[in-house]
């Protein structure tokens, strides 16, 4: 049997095949309209998953989206890796701003075009392969696991009731993910941290209908006005989080280790150019790796009221609505974060309007230590591949069932990422770069034969 | 042949199905797709205005959608009556609010609903039927002009354009308009005064593409944050509009005029009940009717940016877009508060985005005296019918082009409104009594009987 680059060399165009074939699917999970997707992506894994080798695999419901679970058992005295994934995707509005439809997926310049290219099918997928590469080559030197779920993308609340459930069948020594990103081909990095998250949806009131803004305007509040007023109290010019009681639990990272998280390569000028900023902006006395690795944050991810179409339309609207979210850094509670926030945007609401706070995702933040074997593996096996040892870096995404795990299954996740910055996860032209593709399956590769348990 | 009051009675059907007739045509002059409906409006008055007893009537072109022009002149030594409506409607969105859909028409509980019913389909259809009696009966008294248009709603943005280059055509005595609202169906009043316009869209940009919120989150400007906080800023504590030099040419209502004013019957509790606010805020120091009737106002008509389905989508959105309204009084310029606008936007943007002003609209204000003939038979006109003195009021909505004929053809308005506070112009449900609309048709046939010129 070939080694493993040149397996994958062999059998590249296959991988490819079989990665489009789950590309298509447009399993949105936030969108209810795609729920049979869901059901297809689930099947579609238990396929490739069988096919890689696996003894069994199973669709199993939740209280939500079905999830895929499959495993590989060898011998009880040997470790067991639990490979977690999920098959769901972000929404891929505006779909105009895509070059080329974000379910068909191609190949230009190097890099796979699709929604879910990299986040996380992409990504997801270079395990089932290493793995069937692995059971082909008789190479296999532990159990293995796929817990591959379908809601990461809307906060995973239903998997945790799913985890509590499975327990046994969930057991394991190490949890592997791939879902974050390198710093940059040539930087490789593994996330040690993610920020928690909450999120919620807020709706103003004013009048019981539109009014004509002429005949009102002046008089009655505008509760686009009126919610525009409240998000802009929500931070302060120091951009920090205006709530009351917001940075209790928040854990000051200590001089040394902010002065050791310096030592990562940043390029401002490279970083604004890539988004096409003149300036940043952010928490003042705080980096910009700061403001996102170990600093909570409060975005509008959407906002929407009143006359949005073409031309002009005179109306004082009767309602405003936001999607507002905040990233939380490990030890902050997202429930408790919840209740302070309602608390506050109610309490700042002027009585001229009514306001409704619901609550629609909620995860913890999480520390990976980087010296435990697992995650030692895990750099030794960059090392080989990317010819550098990688730098542990405090990522500002959240995956919050990987906290959800420790607290359940009592395991450590290793975050083994391949994504790059330019690969736009959620946005438009979401991609993948072939190279991290194929460097992926290598590295993961490698991890098995240096992991020991 | 009958008196107006028998005619309307013997006629009752005809008229309203030919109301329904102009009502079923989407007129919608702000959205391009409906172009082709506002000619065949446009046509359908010429019809109209032909049976109804015109020597001629023509569809006319103007820059952007066509008027409608008739007349009857039957002796030069008489005055000449121009009357004024327009045939365009505004939006209809959102849909789902509308009981009965926008463009079919239906009666029910003695009101017209339909888009249009009143504003301003139903107010102009009354002076066509007032024309139709006095032709038929003989009665005429006056020569009488018709100018129908179809781009009120967006700002008349051609039909000065078109008033000039038809002096001739249009000169007149006075212009009647039938395009505002009494105070209710027991107080009649006659609008006097009319808000200018200024209406603006506004594009905040931030990164060049949506990014993920977690990643960069806390690190570069939302736009939408951005957007609230600058919206937040154009209007202080005490309600007023914080643009430098925006007050400048407000004139100050005096204080003998302000107590007269206040002698006009208000029920705030009704007020608030009837749009289902708990209460009610403006600008400090300003009764409710002054608010709308003498001072300016900011508000924001709509808003959106990033997000805005079903679910959670974790983003930093590149771009967040609203538009917004001033309505001006009698002496601002709306084109001087146009450019203190942009300049006073574009100076609040922060450094980390880029903003856009795209202006939508502009008009100015109107006072119209109490002591000339014609508004002195339309005060008898009202009485006569109603019952009582009409109320001469100041109202928030801006007709734009009342001031620019008032410069260009030399002549004042009289704003002979018959609609209601209840009647939801420019939301859904919009409705008009057909009381109102009876007795607006009487009202204005008693106009021309007292009108001397």
């Amino acid at each position: 049997m070939s080694d493993l680059k040149e397996y994958i060399s062999e059998n590249k165009e296959r991988f490819l095949s079989e990665l489009f074939e789950l590309l298509r699917i447009p399993s949105i999970s936030s969108q209810s309209e795609h729920k049979n997707d869901m059901r297809r992506a689930a099947e579609l894994w238990k396929k490739l998953l069988l096919e890689a080798g696996a003894d069994k695999a199973e669709v199993m419901e939740t209280k939500g989206n079905p999830v895929t679970f499959a495993e590989k058992a060898i011998d009880k005295k040997l470790p067991t890796v639990l490979v977690y994934g999920h098959m769901d995707v972000m929404p891929v509005d505006p779909v105009s701003l895509w070059d080329t439809p974000p379910f068909e997926p191609v190949i230009m310049d190097g890099k796979i075009y699709g929604r879910g290219a990299d986040d996380d099918k992409g990504q997801g997928f270079i395990h089932a392969k290493v793995f069937e590469y692995l059971v082909a080559s008789g190479k296999l030197n532990c159990n293995i696991k796929f817990l591959i779920e379908g809601e990461e993308e809307i906060g995973s609340p239903n998997l945790m009731a799913f985890c509590e459930e499975n327990r046994d069948l969930l057991s394991c020594d190490v949890i592997l993910v791939s879902d974050t990103s390198v710093i940059s081909p040539e930087i490789p990095s593994i996330t040690t941290g993610l920020r928690g998250l909450a999120y919620w949806e807020v709706e103003v009131t004013g009048p019981n209908r539109d009014l004509h803004s002429g005949l009102f305007g002046g008089a009655v509040a505008n509760p686009i006005n009126v919610l525009c007023k409240m998000i802009a109290q929500m931070t302060d010019g120091d951009g920090r989080i205006t709530i009351p009681g917001f940075y209790d639990d928040v854990l000051e990272v200590s001089t040394e280790e902010r002065a050791k998280m310096a030592e990562a390569p940043f390029d401002e000028t490279a970083y604004k150019k890539s988004i096409g900023v003149k300036a940043l902006k952010g928490e003042t006395g705080y980096s910009t790796s700061e403001r996102t690795g170990i600093r909570p944050s409060f975005d509008v991810c959407g906002i929407w009221g009143g006359y949005t179409g073409e031309g002009a339309k005179t109306v004082l609207p009767s309602k405003a609505y936001a999607k507002v979210s905040s990233r939380l850094v490990p030890n902050q509670d997202h429930v408790k974060i919840a209740v302070l926030f309602k608390n506050y945007f109610e309490s700042i609401a002027p009585e001229s309007v009514s306001v409704k706070v619901t609550p629609l995702q909620g995860g913890y933040g999480y520390v990976c230590p980087i010296d435990i074997p697992a995650y030692k593996a895990a750099e030794k096996a960059y090392e080989s591949v990317f010819g550098k040892v990688p730098v542990p870096v405090r990522s500002g995404g959240s995956i919050p069932i990987i906290s959800s795990f420790e607290q359940i299954l009592g395991v450590k996740s290793v975050l083994m990422g391949f994504g790059l910055e330019s690969d736009a996860i959620h946005g438009p032209n979401e991609n993948f770069p072939l190279e991290q593709f194929f460097k992926g399956i290598e590295t993961v590769g490698k991890f098995y034969e240096y992991y020991k348990g």
